[in-house]
């Protein structure tokens, strides 16, 4: 069905994905309902209808999707590196939940719930790069298992009960209203510490290998996929291409016209030495392909960073 | 390491395939626990050193790993089909236990865990047939996906702690001490209901293929498992070749020389249609092949049962 007149609620609304897919939404479909535990940035989400919830809690989910079709699930309770300190809390705090969250779709009539899923975690160490939908799936860190489960259970719900789905396996996002606070995306990271004129920690020796996306085009692949009436039903979204961080340090230097301090600190066990999708299924399939390149993307971000900063 | 020389412990050991590892295990190898919650067959398992405990009690679990070289991990808290009447029930009572159970192998120092997965359910409805164990898995039952999920926890803690493991994805196993009370195998209770001169139900037309191997086959593989030291962890289990039930019907009317009665009805959401597995994997790198034909495992089973009759 038409997005237009689709009725819309976002979990977990208030981080960097949500609050760049609500600003999208607001005013564009029947109606939107923004949920999760807070706002990363208040001001952004002005006329956004809010619920505050928590996503654990399964009444207050279930509360919120009455009259709705489409359910964006963006919820994220644990970073990839956090997870693996603690397995059994990353299961409780996101696969129960989904769950759950699933069967009062299933109640309430919902048509569609569109999942977030991790493009950098859910396939491990690739065996081949650019790494395409069907390869193998064995993620390191319990982050990606979870989200792995996660996209089980929706195609179970869709089997079982007709509950449609569609499964964004999205790269690393980077862009406006990315959080410099916490320790995510290593642009937004590098970006706050070049402006700050602080050192630049970088673990390895800045070769691992990433497939950077600009927040627009993440959000135009959700928009695409609350619509798309195909049978295929998992997409990579990506830039398609892969770039190392010493390649995004040297595209910082090169907008800011000057060099940067780097630290090279050992590796962490949780990342995968090269992560890249291959995206030809998105393209073909969903009409869609990243329309921003990535000096573009670098760019918008720093002017970004440098308004909030004033 | 040998297992001649190692020291094991079987979980989930008291029920059909638990039966069959302990009383091969036994007398074979350096030590030998059996856990579980009741023994299907006590006088099969006489001699065995036995602990009765519940998996879902971590305490209990973790009490047994002390002084444990290889793990066997054959617990099932559900059926695929029960699996769907409550998903989270499934995933509280495997996937959270295994997790506490790794856990508490990593910290007793155990060398490799063995789990026994479902060939039958993680591939979903299988594309190609015979499936090989790089084909997608999208399950179409709650039982398939925690399975699954197991899978990826075994290979995420032998990434991070170096916890060996194999996965050996069985196929739909027959034989001696098989229950007849609980609907899971179609050979047992066909078997049963010839011998009792019931009608055999079947649900569908009697076309869905599956992969029957025997359990002989299936305790050699797990031993093989037990030993192995390829780079491969994940093995699909089986014949190799598939059967439909009315293949079965007419192999069980050929060895009583009477005909059966069968009544056919409605198929049931959690079956896939086909399910065989390529085993060509076990045959190359674990040096396994099924070695007991169809004919001559219906055989034995039959005699077995006739047996357990008298």
């Amino acid at each position: 069905m038409l997005l237009s007149e689709s009725r819309c609620v976002v979990l977990g609304a208030g981080g960097f994905i949500g609050t760049n897919l609500c600003r999208a939404l607001n005013g564009k479909v029947s109606s939107l309902k923004a949920f999760g535990r807070r706002q990363a940035f208040p001001d952004a989400m002005k006329g956004v209808p809010w619920i505050t919830g928590d996503f654990s809690e399964p009444a207050s989910v279930a509360a919120v999707l009455g009259d709705t079709d489409v359910v964006y699930h963006l919820v994220n309770t644990s970073t990839p590196t956090s997870s693996n300190f603690d397995k059994m809390a990353d299961l409780e705090s996101s696969v129960k939940p989904t769950i759950a969250m699933l069967e009062a779709c299933r109640e309430a009539g919902v048509k569609r719930v569109v999942f977030v899923s991790s493009g950098g975690t859910v396939y491990g160490v690739p065996k081949h790069i650019p790494t395409f939908e069907d390869a193998p799936t064995w993620p390191i860190t319990a982050y990606g298992v979870t989200k792995l489960a996660i996209e089980k259970y929706l195609f179970l719900f869709n089997h079982l009960y007709n509950l449609d789905f569609r499964v964004l396996r999205v790269a690393n996002p980077f862009g406006a209203f990315q959080s410099t606070v916490k320790i995510h995306g290593a642009i937004m990271t590098f970006l706050q510490k070049a402006m700050d004129d602080r050192a630049i920690e970088i673990w390895g020796d800045g070769g691992t290998l990433r497939d950077y996306i600009y927040i627009d085009d993440v959000v135009s692949a959700i928009l695409a996929a609350s619509e798309h009436e195909g049978a295929e039903k998992v997409f990579n979204i990506g830039a398609g291409a892969g770039r190392s961080l010493n390649d995004i340090i040297h595209a910082i230097e090169k907008l800011l016209g000057r060099s940067l301090a780097v630290k090279y600190l050992n590796p962490r066990p949780g990342d995968v030495p090269r992560s890249v999708l291959d995206i030809s299924r998105a393209q073909a399939d969903l009409g869609w392909s990243p329309q921003v390149s990535f000096e573009e993307g670098l760019k918008r971000t720093a002017e970004w960073l440098e308004v909030q900063q004033q």
